[in-house]
């Protein structure tokens, strides 16, 4: 049977690309939120499901980081990092200087204000629920307008590519994981992901959790909070470290961490990204 | 001359509720973005403002972290805590069975999912730009409609209110700022916000840092990080700790700090916010 997998849709998003340049051997299944991504996971309506969890610009991605707090059967199994480059597309029969609108995902218009503002001084900006479906929605337009989406909605939705690479900060990149129902043997450079929370909260108390790490010499990639939806104050911290949750001295502070944090969940090791494959 | 007190409008807003529980007294100005609020404090057109910070469940407003991390001469002079309830506004003369159309921001769709579900199983949910626009686009509606808002948004729209607490969960309360050109003196109880990242990515840093505090005491009471916009993987730490920057104490783990990290920035102390005030 041909393995499937699902991502964050519809056809033509940078999600899209991501599944692509995970596993081109698969299906791919386009899923229209997250959390319907997770939940067909966690059902084996596919076998894995690929999602954008931090772009460099706009920080975490919240419905994915509460997709892993919420759904507790998911793991993460891999990761990959693509670099975000927006195109600006037309219909065919449209020229630049006729264009009166511009439509795409709200973070996309943000991400080429610059641009627009300097090539289209009068635009209306009109924001799209996705980049694909800008593509839609500007092939629908009754006025002479274009749409900003990756170069492969292009492609897909037979439009014109009137420019590339508009986005103003050439530093924009998303890092996307793979979800599964388990993850991966240790590679010799990987990643753990966990997530814990306090019961009370007393001064010092992340302080001493993350000094199991650091008297470990266990670098802390990332740390991040979400809320309990509990209470205002009260958060839940997101961690990731350097190494797999099998290898002797990060199971030595997970099993320590474990008895001072109230709810300490680890959504799986990954062989982590590297920026030059 | 009369102050004046910007905030995140339209009029109607939780954030226009804040700023009247906050100064009853001064000419409250409405802006239309976060970003807007923080121009009209830098540039003196008024003379504080009010914008959110933190939501009980939906996390960070990244708008305002952000504003508070490029804007360095705003200061945050105030904090304080409004519950958030929503409630079901319609035109006076459509009633609940009749219902099509339910107007609202996505956030207060989200939080109103389940109260929507079990009463308008089959109506369509409308994204609006902010509640109060929802109760805009509701009376303009060429069907029957709802929106769903705060409870002043239907007193100064006047609209009917049909149902009140409406959100699924009650725990829903917002944090909001007052963002001035100075901060407050030390009344005793007092908070302070900062934020600061590192050059280098070494195994420990956050945590040597987290130390200074940890060992003399100070409480943190919220730790964030956002992307510094330069390299995927690099993150500015937001942090709220407990205390006056002028208390001995603190200004000592403060100057220690400030040795260890690439750019430290006070956004000021500020009176903490009393959950029985």
């Amino acid at each position: 049977m041909t393995r499937k997998v699902a991502y964050l849709g519809p056809r033509g998003t940078f999600s899209e690309e991501a599944a692509m340049a995970y596993d081109r051997e698969s299906q791919l299944v386009s899923f229209s939120t997250i959390y319907a991504v997770g939940e067909a996971v966690r059902s084996r309506i596919v076998d894995e499901g690929v999602v954008p969890i931090e772009n460099s610009l706009e920080g975490s991605v919240n419905d994915t980081l509460d997709l892993l707090i919420n759904q507790k059967e998911l793991y993460i199994r891999w990761e990959l990092i693509l670099p975000i480059e927006h195109c600006l597309l037309t219909k065919t029969e449209v020229s630049k200087r006729e264009i009166k609108v511009i439509y795409s995902h709200p973070q996309a218009l943000a991400q080429c204000g610059k641009y627009i503002e300097k090539e289209f001084p009068t635009v209306q900006m009109v924001a799209s629920l996705s980049t694909a479906a800008a593509v839609e929605d500007m092939k629908g337009s009754l006025q002479p307008s274009a749409a900003i989406a990756p170069k492969r909605a292009g492609k897909i939705y037979e439009v014109k590519i009137l420019s590339e690479g508009i986005q103003g900060n050439q530093n924009n990149a998303t890092r996307f994981i793979v979800l599964s129902n388990m993850d991966n043997d240790s590679t010799g450079s990987d990643k753990t992901s966990m997530c814990f929370s306090f019961d009370e909260d007393k001064a010092g108390t992340l302080y001493q959790t993350l000094g199991e790490l650091a008297s470990r010499g266990i670098n802390m990639r990332k740390i991040e909070s979400r809320p309990t939806k509990k209470l205002l104050g009260r958060y839940i911290f997101m961690v990731d470290i350097d190494g797999h949750r099998n290898d002797a001295v990060v199971r030595d502070a997970l099993s320590r961490i474990r008895a001072q944090v109230s709810d300490l969940r680890i959504f799986g090791s990954y062989p982590r990204w590297k920026e030059s494959a």
